[in-house]
């Protein structure tokens, strides 16, 4: 496929005329070609009334029929691999090696959802067969499935311009789910989007689907994002990006005549515990090991290490990250826009009373690529500054110095919603680290030990998720099968006949799939 | 036990300075004893740090122990059974039948929910094996299971002092995942809300359970009611009642720094589609079931059947509907102002252009037993005349004359959400009733066939909930086993030491849950 620099309406390309938009290599400054039109509010609603027309039919479909469409697009995704990655390097300044494993996890999680669809677990079926006898009156037939929400629009994230925009885990879950997609492409990464959209677009077509399944527009976010999220036929968003931005979407969804569910995934610091005893038995590893995780693709990842706690009188730790990150150059950020916001959160937190500077590397002139650096604390500060939990997206890091387990409760008690929490722990620190672990459940959504928080499995026990700000909605996850359950609700089917239920409901069970009966699972 | 006329908070009775409410006997006018104090926000904040600091020790509990703790709650009610149902008949002017069912339905609520902490699939445990050999990087050992969200604000209905109030499904579901409850007594009924909250309070007690688990708040709704869901350790709000009350509760709950879900089951209608050849076969049994599921309980159900679609020719089901309602004598209704707000509805449905009026009964003096109306219109009508989707809360329904199938299907997707969906159709019928499935599936939570959606089983199938505005969140329930997951959220552990794990999590599995094990079932 070649890049088509326009959106894709139900199959349909469409330029417009509200603008345009190209993307900028950041880490040449080069603009590349060719210039991507914006479409307009009247192309949003082509959209969603195609996505509309399509719903019953597609949510009609069997889970094989759904996860060989889901296979499709992965396999045509690998298939224009090359070219995919190639652009995608330009637009995000990403390493190849990077996004050459980002494509594997897109097409990887296609086909996580294909698998989740042929288990079946999540159509949830449950029947309760009719008691004609029971008294004081005989009970009904009744029945139980998950139906798909209705049509989602996802904004593709600037971060992971595969894994988490116009094929990635938003869309795959709607998808699988029953739900047709519409992908606002995120404008940092355009041509991208193109060949990806088209990936996707050309398996609708190869799996038989009505057109209106994918649509993807040119926009800015503004106008198009929020008129879709607006629009009377969406039923639900996907979101990955700013806090303000996806505040915003909240605000928008909630206003509406009919409110409807936003899954946006939005900040997080990532909190890390450093034990005593765990770090004197591997100080230099640790360190190394943060700084990696820290800086590892200019630190743009949701999950970055932005917080560590480390014992007061620590010394070598502090030391030793600082020593590592001095040596380390800085790697080109996404867009320039992102390299500015990154300096200005960086000077913000060095201008913060009671934080002071450990290290910094060196900045990379003229590519968008600052300094990762270094800043220490107390808990006393960070308790009564909360400035100190906005997120700064890149490569910065906060040492808070605790001083013992009360201070350092107390610590994590006054940290808002993560994604995830990470423990440096050995069999001495066990009682220390037992008696965090609650509070820990109640701020994440993934706790893990002996490791760093970046390097998310795709799989069915991850939550990409966590409370609030982490994302807007603590019940789910954006990564994993279970992702799917954004997308679904229940609905009660009561004595209606045996001609009439739909194929996940049928006593023949024609789908295999799991099923709770009279209260026994998988009767 | 004995009324006590104050608010609970953590066990303790606290009388209050903030007003006043008594009960009245609707169909007498009587002012019941005693004087039930109103506490301020203090209280509220009391009730909610009390929940907050039980938190942690209540969800740790053993899925046994909080199965038992829900049996002794039922037992408690059970035992006081006569007092509470005699109280409740006074304040609600509902039948002692009625109310001798609903309490044996609330006590069989909570059992339900006993059985599903035994049964331990809401858990939803999921385990992938660490693989130290995969390439190119070892996966880890992960985990996920289900916590409970925090503390649940729940609200009293009018229209089920039992079985929607104070132990009702809301406190019983919040309980089972985990989670303390405040509940904010219903005015209209305090004395039954009394008497159930010291069943509650006792088995927290006799449970050896941390006191704040439990809390019941006397009080204004738009003082304390509104203090409870804006206040930071409330973590979800459970809510059943009229569409302004559950929209003032959204607004403060997605207003508040960390915004919470809102489970408000607020309005519907709830469509009854006639096929000719049903109505042909049954034509007096249709009419005498429909007029029986609109009457009972003085129309006071959330699924009262309000609209009801007849061949356009049809005579006889108007006629003999008409007939059968004309015998009946209005009943007591739950509370003067309900009353009134019923006879401003049907003023204002009689007053509509394009409305007729078909049928009334006979409204018994001085009782606020008022008169149930049939009113019948066109689709055309329908289709022009939002405001006819308006809920009237009582015997109020309204049939609509429909051409053909196309007509009728337009008139159905011009519905707002409903929580049912009723169909009387025999086999003649199945091919129009299979057009229409469909559409039904999107606009409601449960569809029932040949019967009438009054009636709500209480087991693992059944959804009472469904699109907005029937209730605020589509995506689950207020009635049965399947409202436990409104309360839960995900948590993944990844390289967790096994001695720090939850017991749901643990290789032994002392806890007998069923288990996703490497994507498979029950392993």
């Amino acid at each position: 496929m070649t890049i088509i620099a326009s959106s894709i309406i139900a199959r349909e390309h469409l330029a417009g005329t509200a603008g345009a938009v190209q993307g900028i290599n950041p880490a040449t400054g080069e603009v590349l070609e060719p210039v991507f039109t914006f479409v307009d509010e009247n192309a949003v609603d082509q959209a969603a009334e195609a996505a509309w027309a399509a719903f019953d039919t597609y949510r009609a479909t069997s889970p094989e029929a759904r996860a060989a469409f889901l296979e499709l697009i992965a396999r045509n995704i690998e298939q224009d691999g090359e070219r995919i990655i190639s652009r995608a390097v330009q637009e995000s300044g990403l390493p190849l090696g990077r996004l050459t494993g980002e494509l594997g996890r897109t097409a990887n999680q296609l086909r996580l959802f294909a698998g989740e669809l042929r288990l079946g677990a999540h159509q949830e079926v449950r029947i309760n067969a009719a008691q004609p006898n029971r008294t004081p009156a005989p009970a009904p037939d009744m029945r139980q499935r998950q139906i798909p929400l209705g049509p989602v629009a996802v904004f593709g994230a600037s971060n992971f311009p595969l894994a988490f925009s116009t094929a990635g885990g938003d869309t795959a879950s709607a998808l699988a789910a029953g739900c047709p997609v519409i992908v606002k492409a995120h404008n940092a990464h355009p041509g991208t989007a193109s060949l990806v959209g088209q990936a996707v677009s050309a398996a609708v077509k190869e799996a038989g689907l009505p057109a209106g399944v994918f649509s993807q527009v040119f926009g800015a976010g503004s106008a198009v994002g929020q008129h879709l999220v607006a629009h009377p036929r969406i039923k639900a968003v996907g979101f990955t990006g700013s806090q303000g931005a996806g505040l915003a979407l909240m605000r928008t969804a909630a206003a509406r005549p009919e409110p409807i569910p936003v899954y946006a995934e939005m900040s997080s610091i990532n909190p890390v515990v450093v034990f005593p005893s765990a770090l004197s038995a591997g100080m230099t590893a640790l360190a190394t090991g943060f700084v990696g995780s820290l800086t590892m693709g200019s630190g743009q990842f949701c999950t970055n290490p932005g917080l560590v706690f480390v014992p007061a009188n620590d010394q070598g730790f502090a030391a030793a990250a600082g020593a590592a990150l001095q040596e380390l150059n800085g790697q080109t950020m996404l867009t320039p826009g992102i390299c500015e916001s990154y300096r200005q959160g960086v000077s913000r937190l060095a201008g913060t009373p009671g934080v002071s500077a450990v290290s910094e590397g060196q900045e990379v002139a003229g590519k968008n690529a600052p300094a990762p650096v270094l800043f220490q604390t107390d808990t006393a500060t960070l308790r009564s500054t909360p400035d100190l939990q906005e997120e700064i997206f890149g490569s910065a890091a906060l040492l808070v110095r605790y001083n013992d387990a009360a201070d350092l409760a107390s610590a994590l008690e006054s940290l808002q919603g993560q994604l995830t929490a990470s423990v440096q722990a050995n069999d001495e620190d066990a009682e220390a680290a037992r008696s965090i672990l609650p509070i820990l459940e109640r701020k994440v959504g993934r706790i893990l030990f002996n490791g760093w928080p970046t390097g998310v499995e795709v799989n069915d026990t991850i939550v990409h998720g966590g409370p609030f700000p982490a994302t807007s909605d603590s019940r789910t996850t954006s990564v994993g099968s279970l992702a799917i359950y954004r997308f679904q609700r229940p609905v009660s089917y009561q004595n209606v006949p045996a001609a009439l239920l739909p194929e996940a409901l049928q006593d023949a069970n024609p789908w295999s799939l799991p099923r709770r009966i009279d209260g026994a699972l998988n009767a």
